[in-house]
């Protein structure tokens, strides 16, 4: 159940909409409130009866009350029905490239992780010029062995922010802990959770609430519900980021001869049950870099909003992800169809509506 | 290990050969023989040493001597690389359809079940109106439960053949036990094995073996893994069958949002690894009639050489499956889109090669 | 929704209510007449309105009208409160072991494949000698590759047969198609359905007909929910045969440490559900045989009636399955832990009572 | 590799072998120095040849040189021949519980959340009076949804251990976030890692390294392979505290009947490959209070050093996870057959030495 709040109430409405609250819910159940843009909202959950939502409507403070039927709330299609869009890298002087928009979709691409700074700068160019738009690197990886190279930390950031300065390019890199968000921040266009990371509750909240309000892609857990990825976006929206950018990044499943299984099918589902934009990593997915190319392809035909792909200027001597790396000659092909893909759909939308 | 056989070889040479070949195996292992189009061919596992290898490729009766590194061989694109192009319908008089070409995706459409003469006819001409070039219709249902409609067996064959009759489209329709199949061969201008019998060994070299050798479309398990799939289609060709085509119609997973998972990038992985045509059934991957188009054209984009789709007048009336039927019109604009999509795709495979 | 007819009724009666059964189902959904034990029922679905219901209950033919709330209905402790216990080997005139009894569960042992004469006859008087209750050896074997060992075939029945003669071990062998259910049933005192078949529907109606209505041994599919398994042991009931053995033999999962992942919680779940017995492979669950041994005790202590396990005199020579196969000295420590477990489970279950 | 010091090694000779060291990785791979109990010891990756093995063992600071060839190094069987045992309590004043020792299994035993004063105390006198050695309770709830109750941090941490002083049962509770283990480790006598938590490096480290070297209890991730999970629990012992619980909670699956799928299997697995001890938890794995008495029996015939149990004095009032929740008078039935099985196994195993 989504409260918003009269943009006039005074303190004192305010605070006998919060007692009645506080009463309906014998102080058992959490209380959210929190500003979506320019809407000040209080979300609960939906275990509220029919009477005390009556009280509730007729308080002062209360502008309109919505009865959200999924679990989550602010981040379904029902509280808002139009598309969210999510403009990144003005804070840095970029050209800001906005994610969220059919018509234009995203490119990612960029090590696996940042080895050094010639490799991270020559990638940098190179992506650049295949026609990427935002720098992906990791600085900090999450490593599921503690003796794999763990990324070159906060000298990583660095190397992030210099490649940025020559290309212009927006960058992207993960954070790992919610002691870490700020510094990250502070350096990134956009904050990474990574697929491991989706239900440390505590990391979305803290990517939620900080202070520098970076867009966040949240990359689906490699083993969870389209309902629980939705509801990982509720705590960082639900925290005060409504920013939140949704990746798939292949599923777990029984058949080793993919790294996982890419389920392209939670896009068109998720342009359904919610308004955030959903973007596509074919790398991870798939594992294996001869895929990567048609996968972005059916990612784009599938209506993803952008790509995420791993790019290295010599993939093979990659220190991370090797098998999974393409060539920026790569890359530049698959710019290239997405953006023949992307007229075709224009195209194929207007015959749907006109059928 | 795939020997193939001197077109000339003498009677007695080939029975050297074969006494050879029972010498080392020692009578323990299959030793196939069989025809793949014009070639005679010999297969065994690959667990023939170096010394047996040589011995037998100074046969007379052999003509060249293949080790192939996977369990499927025949099936394998180290066995044939081009990719196999079957023709269907010709033998009921039809105009052929082939599957297999890029350049025109094959789409089979149709009820789950067919349910009367009226629906069947109905459904044949708006799908046939639609554009598509293949009429699908269960006559035998496999059912989970015993109590629900199992399909309307023999007649079903006889209307599914007088919808052939009326509009021209060649017939898809599923055999379920080995003693089936030569009836439903008789009929149908494929013969479709069910995702639950794709681990059915006796059905699939009945299907393999049968006289009229209709083209058979083996659905992968709902659970099985792709190398399982290549055996099972090994079974088929090594029986003597040679046109299979494989249709992805979602794994089992453990998300109920949708009712399988469609794995998609075995589209591609398959393109590798098979010179088998694969096709896409996104009625059963998705389970939800909404998703049915965008994932037609992300299957297209992917590298589907065809779709099959369930198709009804009145989708909610259907007798099964009525929650992921799609209408006639919605089938035509996947039609419509699958054309402008196939297009893109030449041009953006000049790309490739350009680069 | 479970018919009792009364045992009296007329030929008049019967047809009356059969055609009232009809106007209700509109000819549209199957109406399964079948014999359980000495009781004459009908079944349907569930989907019969109120008013229908008591049509029907007044019909003179009609003794008894239980809707069952499961898709599985036969099967169902709601239909059938105490355990349904299976007698084996006496048709052959061995002494008879029951499946169902908790005192005393039932040990299935022998090799994977028949593989010759020696070998079996060997195994046979080894699994003997360890305590097991049955012998167990593949002559029909599905097979994921062509190019494998197949099993001996009919030879391999006869000898089986053979080893019962030496013994007294009632066999159990699998069958793969309607068509050979005769034959096996005529050799076997269990007709084993194969994980691969569990959702073969004709082949679990050909045992559930077949004229010798041998006890059936239905394996849970590799990847199939609880309910699918009850469902495919109603497609035998509901054919004739109440003799099913439930047996649990590990579904796939995305962790290659061991062969499957054994559910073992199915086992007290089932023991809610159906009036089945249920019994546990460890040899396919694990595919490791230095886990067989811990298996089977934890599969004792959740309750099953049974075990069939892979033994074999020289594990490592053996044609299938080597990995998984235990010792004959190795079963007969098992089957000294399994009375142990036995004696404790009663004690215990004395304690639950008390308590 | 492991490489053990010599304890007398000078610091000469000790910097001697790290400046090699840092040579054979070239700077780019981690070295890890810890303390395994008395040990003082080096961890790499495995990817150093044999010469440079050979160069390292003639280090005069090197006292061993072991090659690992698993992943896991540290709490590898390889490394570890004999059992790890744990105790328990001993810092708050408790009469030491071990785990680790066959002989005693280790119950667990609590709410799911710390709700209230009174309901705790109430709860923990119940479970000690059952027969429970531990307490367990959640202060720190992880919570898909931010609109659930979230426990009642701090002031829960209090309520246990004033459940302590009353019972003299040593407590564990859960962490969540690096920041907050110094808080949760000086209240508990175990810290307990959470399945969704089981890849959040940064939260492992730092109960790995926190100051007061609580024992941890870690979870195995919902979707987590057992390799995945022994890695988890290296980068525990690599960062300095060896005393390490693996908790098999159950696994994700296709199948709706149970909450997860336990997958006992992995107590003898693990029983191999690590020298850690295992414990399981009916509770979360089954979902389903009717399965937890027959499943715990299950994991000690297993061989489970323990069980971890959702108790409550009356579930169907609990706030969360009250579906598995059972009665104090349920344990105290599990903990006597728990004690009667134990006797059992002891007599098995002197079977099995025996035969």
């Amino acid at each position: 159940m989504i409260i918003s709040i009269q943009a006039e109430a005074s303190n004192d409405e305010r605070a006998q909409l919060m007692a009645l609250l506080c009463r309906i819910t014998g102080n058992q159940r959490p209380i959210t409130t929190t500003r979506i843009r320019e809407r000040e909202v209080i979300v609960l959950d939906n275990a509220i009866d029919g009477q005390a939502q009556a009280a509730l409507r007729e308080q002062r403070a209360v502008a309109d009350l919505q009865v959200i039927k999924t679990g989550y709330q602010l981040v379904s299609r029902a509280f808002q029905a139009e598309d969210t869009q999510i403009s990144i890298g003005e804070a840095h002087g970029c050209e800001p490239v906005v994610v969220g928009r059919t018509a234009k979709p995203v490119i990612m691409a960029g090590p696996c992780s940042v080895e050094d700074r010639e490799q991270l700068l020559e990638t940098a160019r190179s992506v650049q010029a295949a026609g990427a738009h935002i720098l992906r690197g990791g600085a900090f990886k999450p490593r599921t062995s503690p003796y794999q190279f763990q990324g070159l930390g906060v000298e990583g950031l660095h190397l992030l922010a210099e490649a940025r300065e020559v290309t212009g390019l927006p960058i992207i890199t993960e954070a790992m802990e919610p002691d870490m968000v700020d510094l990250v921040a502070s350096h990134a266009d956009i904050v990474q959770i990574g697929s491991r990371n989706m239900h440390n509750f505590p990391l979305l909240r803290a990517v939620g609430k900080h202070r520098l309000k970076r867009p966040v892609l949240l990359k689906r857990g490699f083993a969870a519900t389209v309902e629980e990825w939705l509801l990982a976006a509720e705590h960082i929206v639900a925290a005060g980021n409504p920013n939140v950018i949704l990746c798939e990044r292949g599923i777990r499943s029984y058949d080793p001869q993919t790294r996982n299984v890419l389920d392209l099918t939670c896009v068109p589902l998720l342009q359904e049950l919610t308004h955030l934009p959903v973007i596509v990593d074919p790398s991870h997915a798939t594992g294996k870099r001869e895929l990567v190319p048609v996968m972005s392809r059916a990612s784009i035909a599938a209506g993803a909003k952008g790509l995420i792909i791993e790019v290295h200027p010599d993939p093979d001597s990659a220190l991370s992800d090797a098998r999974q790396t393409i060539t920026p000659e790569q890359l530049r092909v698959i710019v290239r169809e997405t953006e023949l893909l992307t007229s075709l759909l224009k195209e194929g939308s207007d015959l749907t509506h006109a059928a």
